[in-house]
């Protein structure tokens, strides 16, 4: 498989990842740290770009001699407070800029950012662009660690959305299931507060006729409680709904976990409790531990959650790595192209698919 | 208080129940069952309203002479899959209908349903009308163990909803956190993807104009997360969000249940992990346990899950009762009647509110 930038690089050669190290809670210690243990898988290269003084700090602290890695200058940072926009006209030798640079010249594979998703989207839009027949960029990915193959899109980044918005989301969703989770024909389901098609608000009822006109292999709406009878790979609702519900299953599973190290305290050892706790809240906090990438830039970008340490930020490295062996970009552009041919071949309205 | 017939019973009077006794996955028998539990408070009345011969021969099975109980006859139900309205006007004998206007006539002082909330909302508002002010009734109330004091609301109903309907389910929501959960002066949040004003999708930003401008105590937008965090005592949202939360959270609740239970079954004895199991669940359960009014209808008007048992049956009684005890319907009345007027006198507009 040749890279998205097709200058060639076959797949045993090291993949290059770009990391923004100015990003995140902890940058640029754990970043640093992090790129410096993924170098341990051996398969790849690390592009630090940040404020050269701490970032080659940080550096000199690890035994790197020879290893594939180099720090690229940047100044600044874009923080979660900014306007990415804005912030980006203001700030043309931040961090995420320079690194979307690196990205876009050919010099890197991928790129990796635990700052702010607003600004990696925003920058990866204008330098990479956007894949042909899409409105805008998204986030989606398994959100929930009791259902790790089930994608949900939007997770944010599109608080108001189109049907045609959705569909596209639905098939960026389903390439994703397909090439990164090994998902088969990969079941698409719209969210709505009921499974049968007349159920749904407007935005729903619109997208549903869309989605069943599509060649996307769609099941119909799902509910809230599907996400845990498996009865969709992908679930597909606008940013606004997928932020609340990714923030409300991160803040139910502390709470659960506080709940339960008391309830269990006096009944099982510390270790035995701590290890229940831990596992609870990774059971709904999936997206912290390895990041997940934009859907329809042309470029592989991989945004982490802020608060990630070392080895969240080697996990989001991991991810990238991985996208780019599987070619999911490429996937993704082949499926919004056969979207649109799908589109323009049922100009004549076709009946509909069977519902399940 | 008068109850709001305002035919001068005495809040020292029985309370005076209908109960829609064909409504529920176990109807009848559990709602014959529970509501004859009732019975054993002392102040409550009641009229079980569906088919007689089963209605009767279900209250055959209890010794209930000399007790405030009896069956007013209607002919079939409304179910859960029928349009609620189409059915009205089908089923005008509907056990549903026919309890409604026992209601209406003032020989009852409260109504109980756990059959289909969309025919409660259709017959109550058909029957006994809207509050003046009020576009729409709404579902609300607390929806999450763990957060037993915040309430929710649209929980359901109205899937699309315009800023101003919004801003009458925080009224309203206001007035059920204050009189029935005694909470002096609820904070209200409108739950959005980040706490400054502009984060939100258009009909957030354009309802928090209205907020901001309203005599409520907004303290602006939440977020999935701060259920736990106990930032606002009523959150307000769509019935589209509120429903996908609300069976996300039984989801979640059984699976983490199950998933708990596997692990600590070989750890605890199993009445230890029989407890916890079902403790888990009462944390994300809440709504099966008590039923809510419905917020906005001249009267009121209880409705419970369909898989009530008959302790879930007397639950949804029990605040019926306690709904009538209040003078619920009286204060969202004149809650409305205050949001209306301060709309007309803030034609010309006033200072924002600081925020939180």
């Amino acid at each position: 498989m040749a890279n998205q930038h097709g200058n060639g690089a076959s797949i045993s050669a090291p993949i290059r990842v770009v990391v923004d190290a100015m990003g995140g809670d902890f940058a640029p210690q754990e970043i640093v740290q992090g790129a410096v243990q993924a170098l341990d898988w051996g398969n790849v290269a690390i592009i630090l770009v940040g404020d050269q003084g701490p970032v080659e700090a940080e550096l000199a602290r690890y035994n790197v001699a020879g290893k594939p890695i180099k720090v690229v200058a940047s100044v600044g940072k874009i923080g979660d407070d900014e306007h990415p926009v804005q912030a980006m006209r203001q700030k043309r030798q931040a961090s995420i800029v320079v690194a979307t640079q690196v990205l876009k010249s050919g010099a890197a594979d991928a790129m990796v950012s635990l700052g702010s998703t607003g600004a990696s989207m925003a920058s990866a839009t204008m330098n990479l662009g956007l894949m042909e027949g899409l409105e805008r960029p998204c986030v989606g990915g398994p959100f929930l660690g009791l259902a790790p193959r089930t994608v949900l899109v939007d997770l944010g980044s599109n608080v108001d959305c189109r049907p045609t918005l959705l569909l596209s989301f639905a098939a960026l969703g389903s390439v994703f299931a397909r090439q990164f989770l090994n998902i088969e024909n990969p079941r698409i389901g719209l969210l709505s507060v009921g499974a049968e098609d007349a159920k749904g608000n407007r935005q729903v009822q619109e997208s549903l006729k869309l989605f069943r006109e599509s060649h996307l292999n769609f099941v119909g709406n799902v509910e809230g409680h599907d996400f845990f009878a498996g009865r969709a790979d992908v679930v597909v609702c606008d940013g606004f709904v997928g932020n609340i519900l990714l923030k409300y299953t991160e803040g139910l599973g502390s709470a659960l976990m506080s709940y339960l190290q008391k309830q269990l305290g006096d009944m099982l050892p510390p270790q035995v409790v701590e290890r229940i706790g831990s596992e609870l809240w990774q059971m709904t906090n999936l997206p912290r531990t390895g990041g997940g990438p934009l859907f329809g830039v042309n470029g592989t970008v991989v945004v982490g959650h802020g608060s990630s340490n070392a080895a969240g930020v080697a996990g989001a490295i991991g991810t990238a790595v991985r996208c780019v062996q599987i070619g999911l970009v490429d996937g993704m552009r082949q499926e919004l192209a056969a979207l649109s041919q799908g589109a323009k071949a049922t100009q004549q309205p076709r009946p509909h698919a069977p519902a399940p």
